[in-house]
């Protein structure tokens, strides 16, 4: 699945959750505006925190023996984000097989669409073996928590 | 074309520049290995390496007005990457349209591929505005910078 | 005055001004704990907000001609950060000169100290001059900003 | 210890460690140069190298069951650092005591001092609980690793 990436739309309606997000200045870079490196933690923090908002602390989850590992990023970068704009992270499950899950996320920087983006993962033990993604998780896809029909 | 990504050859020999790099122990997390978002820098030192070897120089490409925007990265994780691993991010020109340029990249640690990616790069000046692709820019794409053949 | 810096307070109270920071895994490391460099975005993040609530916003401070150069950062580490814990950045002016200023910080994690910090600052123009401390930002020395009385 | 921060030299040559670093573009800030947060990591590969080059590499001292807790930070900023500049971080074993450790730092970018620095150290079992500064440690604050006399 993780070859057939969707296409995250593009309309924050469609999204279940938002996540502020401050830009911080150490964030920036020489051209002025954000690098593109720094929107990676901020889907992960978006992504933890939707998750929480389902009941699964990241501490949780953790501590039940799981770990979610990051197996493909996707990022399309449409707007530069200014130290200073408000940003609001929108997120939503997208898809849920056997061995992965797929998470995607709209950028909203001073109220314009800045970046869309997708995230694979797969299940892993603390040693960093394969497990397969569990009921609850797998549910998420198809919940509250699922990116909404167009 | 950004919509188009090519699939980043898996073998080192593919690719015609080669930049090593130290893990900072500030780049891993909490799980014991390198976190995803660390390789994203990564890329872009080998990106400007690799620019600098065919004698574009970050400097002189930007006292010149022109500045490389990224408008996608693509990243597929596939296997952890440890603190103390040796880490070569092998990198070519993948494709060059008017508009756009690829690169792709295989990073090997401790001479294992641990993640391959491509990244996708408008051209713009100063003020952040569109710019044709120029001449020089798009014909690295089918020179000694370029992706090698199977 | 950079040499002779103040030693934060270890008590919350005496700080006007407390910005909540939210952990990100990113910023975890291998130890499993926060790693001591990601501190700093918070202090400056908290700096940035205690400006801002005194009327000078980053932007407004920056369309005026100004820039708050980093000259010293001392960060005393007294516990470990983990991913999860709440953290509460405290933060006042603790001093201003005719070419500096000080802040002093205290960076509380799960109910308990973590950190203390000060930070100096020069004043410089956007190529990086050395200017005068203007008079509305010494003054914030001596106001609601500044670091209260034992 | 740790309130007696020493006041490192700004002589490279009385360093006797010198560690190449390359300046990342992600490292850069808005204000055209490198950020003083990007430093901190620096230090630290000179750290690692430096304790490597005594012999003593990370994975060794680790998986002996110790860590080297950062407990104390100080540098003074002396000059911006640009992208494209060359940047060496001079460093030297400066004190040890039974319980700390002390280095100091001179980083040093297109020939000029950029920054000086210390950090202070305790040793801690993987559980992070305080163990005795051992005694092959404590030994390379009076050998060639050493700052070196004035």
């Amino acid at each position: 699945m993780a070859r057939a990436l969707i296409d995250p739309p593009l309309e924050p309606a469609r999204y279940p959750f938002a996540h502020p997000v401050r830009v911080r200045f150490a964030e920036t870079d020489a051209m002025g505006v954000v690098h593109h490196a720094a929107y990676i933690p901020w889907l992960e923090e978006a992504r933890v925190e939707l998750l929480a908002s389902a009941g699964h602390s990241y501490a949780e989850v953790h501590d039940g023996g799981l770990d979610l590992a990051v197996v493909e990023i996707q990022v399309r970068y449409r707007r530069a984000v200014r130290f200073g704009d408000p940003v609001v992270v929108h997120a939503g499950m997208a898809a849920a097989s056997r061995s992965v899950i797929q998470l995607a996320y709209l950028v909203v920087a001073a109220g314009e669409v800045a970046a869309s983006a997708v995230t694979t993962h797969a299940c892993v033990d603390p040693q960093g073996r394969p497990l397969r993604v569990p009921d609850w998780l797998g549910a998420l896809a198809a919940g509250p928590t699922a990116l909404r029909p167009a």
